[in-house]
C-alpha cells in the first residue's frame, strides 16, 4: 500500500499504469512470454483481484483460461508458492518454475530472458535460483543476498551463477554501506527458478507443517473437494516468506547476478530509479502546473495541480485523494493507509473508478438518499439481469447506443434518450452498439449499497448477491 | 488572485468563508453596523461580483437595495473612491464617509468601532482619516506610514490621532526593518474616513482630470442620462490608488495608530496572522490527515489530502485544484494563475459550483457532448423561464419537490422522478416545497455553453441572454 493513493487495497500496484502504456502486470507477462508460451502461465493471485487481473489479460484469455490459482486469503509467498508448485507439480512433475512477482519493472527484456535461460539450466540441476541486483545505494529497505563469486555453478550469455553464502534481512545503513563496497552483496529481487518438486522438497525439509498441509490441500483437489474445504485448510495455514522459509536455509540455493535495470517499484520514491526525469530532475505525470520544483515527483490526472518551489517532494493526485511528502518519507504512506483503514475511510479501499468484466463506473456524487454514476459498457457486453429492493435507477445515455430491458419491455435508447428502472423491476443494460456505451446513472433510495441486488442471468457467472 | 485556489477570478476573496462562518465580506457588513444602520451602507463592486454580494447580505436586502454602485470596469481604488463620494455627496452634502475594504479580517469589532469613532470626528473636522496598523514584522508587501507621534490631533477611547509625515510604498527588507524598530511607521490598512466633500475637493486638487469626469457622470447621474454613457465615461478613467492620487500629496492626511488585530489575508501565508494554529503550529481545516507536519497551513474540503512531514508549507485543496508551496512562494501564486489564464484553463476562473440568485449549480462531470450538474433551488425560488437551442436536458430530483414547466404542461416530480427537457422547449424549474430542491441535471448537444438561453421571464430581472 506505500503506491496509496494510486493504488488501493482492492487496486494494487500491478494493476496500474505506472510506467508506459501497461500495467505493472501486462508488462510481466509480455517479459514471461518471451522464455514460455502463455498457456504455461500460472496467475497466482486472490478474489478481490481475479477478476481485475482476467480483464487485463484478456488479450490470452483461452489461454490463461485454466491457469488462475487463487489464494482464499494472502498468506505471503511461502504457501503461495508452495500451492502453484502442487498444481504445477500435478500437470508435468519435471517442471521448471520461474516465480515473477507481478508488480516489479524491468526494463530490458532481452536480457531478462538470457537471465532466465541460464536460472532454468541451474534449476534443471536441483538449485534453488534466485536473481541478484546489483545495488547502486545502500537502500535499507531489502535484503541483500552474499554470494561466493569464486565458484560458478554455470554460465550463459555473460551471466554467471553462483551459491549462496548467505541472506540478509533489511540491514542498518551502515551495513548496508558496506556492503555495497563489498561487491560480493546484492538485492534480493524476489524472482526465483526452480524445480517444482525441487522446492516443494526443500519445504518438506525445513517447514514440515506446510509441507503436510499442503499435501492434504493436493488431496482435495484431486479428489474433486469441495473449494470451501480446501479454502479453510489454506487459511489456517501460517504466513511466511519464501526466503525464510527455505532459501537462507537451503543448501540448494544459488544466484544469478543480473545486470537489467530493476524496480520493485516498492514505493514513490523509488518510482525515480526508472521513470524519465526533465531537466530539473522532475518527474511529471499528468494536469500539473509547476515553477521552479526540483527533483520532485508529481503525479496527477485529469485534475489540476499546481505546485511551486518544491524541492526532494512526491505529490499524487486522483480523483478522490492526494498525498503530499517529502520523498524521504515515502515509506511513511503506509501509516497514513493504516490511519484511514482504522478510520474506516473509503479512500484505502477502492478507486472512485471500479472496473468490471463488462466495463467500469465511476461515482460523481452521492449524499443522502442518492448516488450518481458514470457507467461505462465495453461493446459487446451487457450487466447481468437483475433488480434492486432498494433502489431506483435512471440512464440517460450520453454516448453509444443501449438495448435496455425493464420488466417485459425490451427497447433502444440512443443518445440524449433516457429511462426510469422502479425499485423490484428486473432490469439489464447492454451495449448494443459497436462503439463504447457511457450512461449517467442517477440512483434513488434509502440504501444505495452495491450489495442490493438481485442477480437473475450473468455473462460472467457471477453469484447472485455478489458485489462485483 | 493570491488566495487562488480558493479564490476565483469570478470568485474573489471577499466571498469566502476564510475565518469563522460567515464570509468576508459579510463580516465586514457585521462590523461596518456597529458604526452606522445598514441603509446607510454603500456597496461598491463590479457587475460580475453585483450578484454574488447581493446574495450573501441577503439578511439586509431592503436596506441595501438603492445602495450598489456598480463600477463598469476596475480602475483601483481612487476612481471606485471618487464615485462612491459623488453618489453619497449627492445624498447627504456634509456626508463623512468610511471606506472599508470588504476582504479584511478584523477581530476586534469593538476597538473597531472606537476607531471609526474617533475617525469620524477628525473627519468631520476636515482631516482624510487612515487607520495605522502596528507592523509586528519587516513585512515588504505593505505600503508604510510615518506619523508625527508627538502632534494629537484627537483623541479617544484611548486611541489618538496624529498626522502624517510621510507614505513609503513597499520598502526594501532593510528598510522595513529599520521601519519596524523605530516606532513612529505603521501598516497602511486602506482603512479610511473622511467628509465625501473633502475626499472630492482633494481629488480636484491633485486629480483634475478624474475630478472632471468625475463631474460629467455626475451630471449623467442627475439627468438621468443612459447607463451605457456613464460606463463609457468610466472606462475612460487613469486606473490609480487613493493612497497615491490623494494621501501621499494632501496636508489634511492624518492617522489613527489602531490596537484591534487585522490582517488583509493578502495571500496565504498571512492567514496565519489571525487564523487559530493546533499545538503543532499547524493551520488545519477540512478532510486532512496528517503525519508530523508543522508550521503548515493545510486546507482542504471534502476531498481526502494526506501529508507527511510537511514544514512551513502551504497546501490548498478544492474540488477541481490543489495549490502546493511553500510559504515563502506565497506571493508567486498569482503566476501561475497567471499562466492559467495565459493558458485558457477554467480553474483560474471559477469554480465548480457557480452561485445563482435561485441556488448553485456544481458541474460533476463533463465530457464531449454531455455534462452532469447537480442543481440546488431554494425553496421559494425558481430559474427563469428559457429555453436552449442546442441542447436537451435531463432532470432527477434527488431531494424536494419540484414543479416543471415543458412546453405547455406543468407538473410535479418528487424524488426520485424524472424529466426530459427537449431542445428548443421553454421549460423552467422550481421549488414547490419548503425544503431545498436538489436535481441532477444530465445535459446532452453539441454545444453546451452558458450562454446558450434564451430567457421569457426572470425574477432576478436577469437579461435574455446573459449568461448568469
Amino acid at each position: 500500500m506505500r503506491f496509496w493513493p494510486l493504488s488501493r487495497q482492492l487496486y494494487p500496484k500491478q494493476l496500474l499504469r505506472i510506467m508506459g502504456g501497461e500495467t505493472l502486470i501486462q508488462q510481466t507477462m509480455r517479459r514471461v512470454l518471451r522464455c514460455v508460451p502463455a498457456k504455461r502461465v500460472l496467475i497466482s493471485t486472490n478474489p478481490a483481484q481475479a477478476e481485475s487481473i482476467r480483464l487485463q489479460l484478456a488479450d490470452w484469455k483461452d489461454d490463461l483460461a485454466d491457469n488462475f490459482i487463487i489464494e482464499p486469503e494472502a498468506r505471503n509467498t511461502a504457501p503461495a508458492i508452495a500451492l502453484a508448485a502442487t498444481v504445477l507439480r500435478q500437470r508435468n512433475p519435471q517442471a521448471v518454475m520461474l516465480v515473477a512477482p507481478a508488480d516489479h519493472v524491468i526494463k530490458d527484456h532481452r536480457r531478462f530472458q538470457s537471465a532466465v535461460a541460464l536460472g532454468a539450466k541451474l534449476a534443471d540441476a536441483g538449485h534453488l535460483v534466485t536473481f541478484g541486483i546489483r545495488p547502486i545505494r545502500p537502500e535499507t529497505g531489502y535484503g541483500y543476498i552474499q554470494a561466493d563469486l569464486r565458484a560458478r555453478l554455470g554460465r550463459h550469455d555473460g551471466l554467471v551463477g553462483h551459491p549462496i553464502v548467505r541472506f540478509v534481512e533489511k540491514p542498518a545503513a551502515s551495513t548496508a554501506s558496506r556492503y555495497v563496497k563489498a561487491g560480493s552483496y546484492y538485492w534480493n529481487s524476489g524472482i526465483f527458478l526452480w524445480r517444482a518438486s525441487a522446492i516443494l522438497e526443500e519445504l518438506a525439509r525445513y517447514q514440515p507443517a506446510l509441507a503436510q498441509a499442503m499435501r492434504r490441500i493436493e488431496r482435495g483437489l484431486s479428489s474433486g473437494a469441495s473449494g470451501e474445504l480446501i479454502a479453510r485448510a489454506y487459511r489456517q495455514l501460517t504466513a511466511v516468506s519464501i526466503d525464510h522459509a527455505v532459501m537462507e536455509r537451503s543448501a540448494r540455493a544459488a544466484m544469478i547476478p543480473v545486470d537489467f535495470a530493476w524496480s520493485d517499484v516498492g514505493n514513490w520514491s523509488s518510482l525515480e530509479e526508472v521513470a524519465p526525469r526533465d531537466g530539473t530532475g522532475n518527474v511529471l505525470s499528468g494536469n500539473v502546473v509547476d515553477l521552479d520544483s526540483r527533483n520532485s515527483i508529481l503525479y496527477a490526472d485529469r485534475r489540476l495541480v499546481a505546485t511551486i518551489g518544491l524541492s526532494d517532494m512526491v505529490v499524487v493526485d486522483t480523483p478522490d485523494a492526494t498525498l503530499i511528502c517529502p520523498k524521504a518519507r515515502s515509506q511513511d504512506v503506509r501509516q497514513v493507509v493504516e490511519k484511514l483503514r482504522k478510520q474506516g475511510a473509503p479512500e484505502h479501499l477502492e478507486h472512485r473508478t471500479v472496473f468490471r468484466p463488462w466495463g467500469s463506473y465511476t461515482v460523481l456524487e452521492e449524499g443522502p438518499g442518492y448516488k450518481v454514476k458514470k457507467v461505462t459498457v465495453k461493446p459487446g457486453s451487457r450487466l447481468s439481469l437483475q433488480l434492486h429492493h432498494q433502489r431506483s435507477e435512471h440512464w440517460v445515455v450520453i454516448a453509444g447506443t443501449a438495448r435496455i430491458t425493464c420488466g417485459r419491455r425490451v427497447f433502444t435508447l440512443k443518445v440524449g434518450e433516457s429511462t426510469g428502472i422502479p425499485k423490484k423491476t428486473r432490469h439489464r443494460l447492454e451495449n448494443a452498439g459497436v462503439e463504447p456505451l457511457h450512461i449517467i446513472e442517477v440512483q434513488n433510495g434509502l440504501y444505495l449499497g452495491e450489495d442490493d441486488i438481485v442477480r437473475f442471468h450473468d455473462d460472467y457467472g457471477r453469484s447472485a448477491r455478489s458485489k462485483e
